[in-house]
Parts: structure tokens; C-alpha cells; sequence
């Protein structure tokens, strides 16, 4: 069984989102975008896909990786990552990602099995909070602390057992008081049974974090995410020495599991992170997970998306919730996007999100869609 | 597909050793003992088997267990464990182990593969080192520093790319003088180039370890292993600090991955270890691998078998050897065993095992001898 070839599948799909300058998303004008598909081409075995992907690092991967089995994780993840010494743009943890991904829907669909029964998991659903987009100035979207209560409250009858809030961020006025203004809005509208939690701007000082999470602690939220530059671990352990509600990371901080395990070491958050496009994928993510249980310390993933669920179903001892969204009232995330034949993660009536019993990730595509799509470069 | 029963095959075999009263082996008369291989017997996919195990464990995990899916090992690791709190001397994690073997055994035969590969690996051969048994007081078996001498040569010769001592211990005089004597009469046989290892009597004080670590960095030894109880992680700490010889741990020492953690955090060794009856089985010992790699400690695997032969096959950043043995000049290990239809991890000319390609684990077991053979509690 080897590998033959890593091919980025492009295609054009109408999409209603757009992004601001720092790349959060928000909801957008109708326009075509390109979106991107990782095949691990496979002689002798079942080819693997993944959602996404970077058409320099599938083409750089390809050529080492070509002849390679595909059964070989462990060498094939160590050879990307020490190439990507010298290659930080074309071979980072989050460009590598949807190869490793990949190469799990390989074995899945090889072993007849969906990835979390081959990982020894268990659980085939998942409580899913709903995840907001950064704020904006629309009243009628996230632009008052009365809009997000309305669209918490929305998210709540629609059955999320929990609501995480993205706050503001620039360009927007991301001021302390007007995140705090609107956790406390939500809170009082969703009432205190509701779990609530906060990702905000990222780049906070120290005693702007500080306020946010002592105001946290007050509205009883249950975690506190990425206020400031992660690449500041001191910040971190200072911020969790201080505030009382816990504190979550790391996510984007680059170095994976060795970041990870420093901030074990260090105590520099209550609860860890990782998500497969963080880290480089589902193997390494899979060791930051056996890390933090090693520590007994909790660990919630980072992103809506099929390698995450799959992980999810095979954490015995914590990973709590699915992110699922981005959502926001004027966008609507439940539609299937065309290039599915069924729609993505949907959410049961009782708010959990059931991981794809099909053998490998599950996606299911519509390749009839894609081919007629496509686009080359 | 479900678990039906744990069984626990019992037979008699002839062997030609003893055990001392802390459980060490040595040569001794031939004499029968009753072995015991564990079967986890499922309805709907093949069984698992894992050579040991124990009677009270297995009818208690039966009893629990049975009706659960095979596949969901962290279920099923998870719940022995928790259990395992009241229950110590009967779901302990070296009493476990062999279940959480035997699923893995299952499981690689339900897809058709090695162990090692569904791990991800790619090594199919792994350098081993001699593994001596501990001293005696034969001058022609491991009875003086001479003998050891002789000993270490003849594994030089036989092809072992490293050799490691197991010194002596109570009831043999086990003064550090005596070990050191030992060891440098092994280093002045082999010569510089030979990796040399000490496993000593796990009982000494920290001054007498520190004398003993000092000896063996003078040596060029390539570790020290298990001079002081390892309950005590602060006197690791201090002669991890204190001796220029890499100081390998924990090994025996309760509280599986946990422990591993506090030893990290601590600095408490230079270098990590497991075995998968020491932790739980192969579930367990794999997170400590996660955890050792996330934080750029290497490990070292304890023990000859072949579960710890598939997870040093998945290894890509350390596991420099197969611990091989126990080996002495009166006791002939690579006999085949007579409930066993070939050689267990046989020695290449050049000093390597090879780990099985057969489905699952790769036990051969000669059933039609163990059937003969067979005792009824």
C-alpha cells in the first residue's frame, strides 16, 4: 500500500460569509469562493480525504511523501514537522493538518471503521455549544449587548445545551466594558443553568484580561478563552493565578504538543485546548489529548469539524462539547453547503451532534457538484 | 460485536526457574508451574489473547465487561481503573493489563493488521539489549564481577548491540561496592563502544545511589535505572540533579500515567519508562508515550514481550531498544517454549527483534500443547 500522490481538489461554492482583516468570518454578500479538498491518492488501498487544504504544502508533501505507506503516521507527521523547520508557511502545524487528517480517512475506509471506533472511542454523540462570530456593529446581527442576549436566547430554544460568546474585536471596538456589557447581557437572558463561555479579542493586556475574567467569575461563566497574545506563557500563569473563572489554552500558539506540555508545566491554564488544524492533525492532536489526561487536566477542542468530532467520541475522561458554528442571526449555518450531500454536524433536537458511523471521517460529499465545479490553478 | 466472557487458560509447562524471595528470577532445577494465557472471548469478531493474566482479575472483569463492544477500549480501560480504586490487588495495573492486551490483540485481527501498524508505526525491527538477570553468587553464572564480565562478552558476541545488569539483591549481598565492581569489570571487558545499562537493587539510599551514579557516569554508562524506591520522587529529583549518568524512571512505581506526569513536571529522570504490565496495558502506556514525546523526554519500555514490541514499532521519537531476557549463562532463553509453536522475539544476526506481521499481537501459541496441558482451578 503506498502513497501515490496528495492532490488539492479546488472548486468554486457559494458562500454567504466574508472576513474582516484580522480573518474572522461574518456574514457577507453572496459570492463564489474557492474551496479546497486534501486527497491522499493510495495504490492499493482506499484513497483518504480531508476538508481543506494548501495547494504548496500538498504539492511539497506529495513529492517526499509519494511511495511512502499510508499506514505510517507516525514517520510520515515526524518528517512534515522537521521539514517544516526551515518551511513554516508551507509546511506549519495548521497547513499539514488536513494530510494527517487524510491519511486517518484512509484507514478508517481500509478497516471498514470510523476513525473514533479505530482511536478505541465510545461516544457517538456529542453535546455541541453554539459557537457566535466576533461581534459587529449591526443591532440587528452581534452589534449590542442586547443583540447577543437575543441571539444566546435564540440558540438556546433552538436546543444548544451551551452558548459560547466570540466578543468584539477590531476593527470593531473591542473595549473591556462593552464584552463584559454584553456576557452579562446574555447571562441575564439565558438565566444561570445555561453554561456560557467567552472567546475574546486576543489581545488584551494583562489587566484589561483581568477585568473580563474577574466579571466572568461574577457571571458564572465556565470558561475564559485567548484574551491575550498566547505567545506570552508568563501572561497566562498570571492570569490564572488571578482570576477565578477558569481560563482555556492554548490554541493558536504555535508548537504543539511541546507548547502544550509547557503550559502543563507551568499551570499556565485551568483547562487545555487543541484542535487537529491547530497541531497538525489528528495524530498529534490525539498526544496533546493523552497529555493533559496524564495531568488530570481538562481539555475542550477548538473548531467544528469531522476529525474534532471523531476525536471527541474517543475522550474517555474530558472534552465536554462540540464547537459547532460559527453562527450569527444573519447567517445560516444549518443550509448544507452544495459540495455535501447531507448536511454538516447537524444538531439534535436534544443538542448533541452525532460523529459519521461510515468507515473513515464520514464526509459526504457530492462529487457530482465538485467535478462540475472545479477549478485548476 | 460484544464481549461474552474473560477467560483465564490455565496449563503447566515445564520451566528452568526460580524465583528469590522479591520475585527475581534465576536458573533453577526443571520444574513445572502453571502459565495462564487471557482470552477475551467476542460474540460477532475474533478473540483476543495476551499471554499472563490472572484468575480473580479476569472473572471480576468478566463480570462486568461482558456485553461491552471490544472496540471501545477507553470505555472499558476507564472503568477497570475506577474500579480499581477499592480493588487494588485484583484490578491493579499490572493485573489489567493483560485484558487491555487482549482487546488490542482482537482488534488487530478484526482488521487484519499488526498492532503496531493500527498504532500508526512503521519500525519492523527494533535494536534489543541483553537484559541480565540479577546477581547470584555462582562464580560461573552472575556470581562476581568476573562472571558478569564473561557474561556481558559472550552477549557482545552473540550480537546484542547493548548489554544491561541487573546488579545483585537481597538475599545476595547488594553493597554498592560490589555492583560497581561489576560494572566496570563489563566496561573494561566490551570496551568504550558497547551501550551499557545498570538495573540495581531498588533499595538504596540516595548517598549509596549517588555513589553508584557517579561510578557509572565515569563508565560511560548509558543509564541508571531504579537505584531507590520510587515512591520517594524526591529522591529522584535530587540524584537526577545530582549524577551526570541518565537516571531512567519510573518503572513500578503505582498510579500509571499520573505518576509519569508528576515526574516530568519534576524533573524527577532524565529519561522516561513504561511497560504495558506496568501501567495498565497497551491503552495506557501509549498516553505516557504521548506524554514523554510532548515533552522532548525519551522513553525506554520495560520488559520483553510482544505488546511492548508493537507500541516500540509505532514509537517515532524514542524507544532506542527492546528490553530482551531475562538472560544468564545457565538458562536457555531462546528455547522455544513448549506452549508456544516458534521462537518468541527471536534475535537477528545483527541484534534485532522483529516484531510479528501477523494480525494482532502475534502470539503463536501451540493450542494443541496448551490444550494437553490444561489445568482446571
Amino acid at each position: 500500500m503506498e502513497i501515490t500522490d496528495i492532490e488539492t481538489i479546488e472548486f468554486t461554492c457559494e458562500t454567504t460569509k466574508t472576513s474582516d482583516e484580522k480573518g474572522h468570518a461574518h456574514p457577507g454578500p453572496p459570492r463564489e469562493r474557492v474551496r479546497r479538498i486534501t486527497r491522499v491518492a493510495v495504490d492499493g488501498g482506499p484513497d483518504g480525504h480531508c476538508l481543506g487544504g494548501h495547494r504548496a504544502t500538498n504539492d511539497l508533501a506529495s513529492e517526499t511523501l509519494s511511495g511512502e505507506d499510508p499506514r505510517e503516521r507516525e514517520r510520515v507527521a515526524r518528517r512534515l514537522r522537521r521539514m517544516g523547520r526551515l518551511r513554516r508557511d508551507t509546511l506549519s502545524e495548521t497547513t499539514v493538518s488536513r494530510i494527517d487528517c487524510a491519511l486517518w480517512d484512509a484507514a478508517g475506509k481500509h478497516y471498514g471503521e470510523p476513525v473514533y471506533r479505530l482511536l478505541g472511542g465510545h461516544r457517538d454523540r456529542i453535546p455541541a455549544y453554539g459557537s457566535t462570530m466576533v461581534g459587529d456593529d449591526d443591532p440587528d446581527g452581534l452589534g449590542t449587548p442586547e443583540a447577543y442576549a437575543d441571539f444566546a436566547e435564540s440558540l438556546v430554544d433552538r436546543g444548544y445545551p451551551a452558548v459560547k460568546l466570540h466578543g468584539w474585536m477590531p476593527p470593531y471596538d473591542a473595549g473591556p466594558e462593552r464584552t463584559v456589557a454584553a456576557c452579562r447581557a446574555v447571562r441575564e437572558r439565558v438565566g444561570p443553568d445555561v453554561p456560557l463561555m467567552l472567546d475574546s479579542h486576543h489581545f488584551y493586556t494583562r489587566t484589561e484580561a483581568k477585568r473580563i475574567g474577574d466579571a466572568l467569575a461574577e457571571l458564572d461563566f465556565a470558561w475564559f478563552e485567548e484574551p491575550m497574545d498566547e505567545h506570552s506563557v508568563s501572561s497566562y500563569e498570571w492570569l490564572t493565578r488571578n482570576v477565578d473563572v477558569p481560563v482555556v489554552g492554548p490554541e493558536t500558539a504555535e508548537g504543539g504538543i511541546y507548547t502544550r506540555a509547557e503550559w502543563l508545566k507551568r499551570d499556565a491554564a485551568d483547562v487545555g485546548r487543541v484542535g487537529v488544524h491547530d497541531v497538525g492533525g489528528i495524530t498529534p492532536a490525539l498526544k496533546a489529548i493523552h497529555c493533559y489526561e496524564a495531568f488530570n487536566v481538562e481539555c475542550e477542542l477548538h473548531g467544528g469539524n469531522l476529525p474534532n468530532l471523531h476525536l471527541l467520541g474517543a475522550m474517555a475522561e474530558s472534552g465536554d462539547y462540540y464547537e459547532r458554528g460559527l453562527l450569527h442571526p444573519d447567517y445560516d449555518y444549518d443550509a448544507t453547503p452544495a459540495y455535501l450531500a447531507s448536511p454538516r454536524d447537524p444538531l439534535d433536537d436534544d443538542g448533541h451532534v452525532r460523529v459519521p458511523q461510515s468507515p473513515g471521517l464520514g464526509y459526504d460529499f457530492d462529487w457530482s457538484y465538485i467535478e462540475t465545479n472545479r477549478v485548476e490553478p
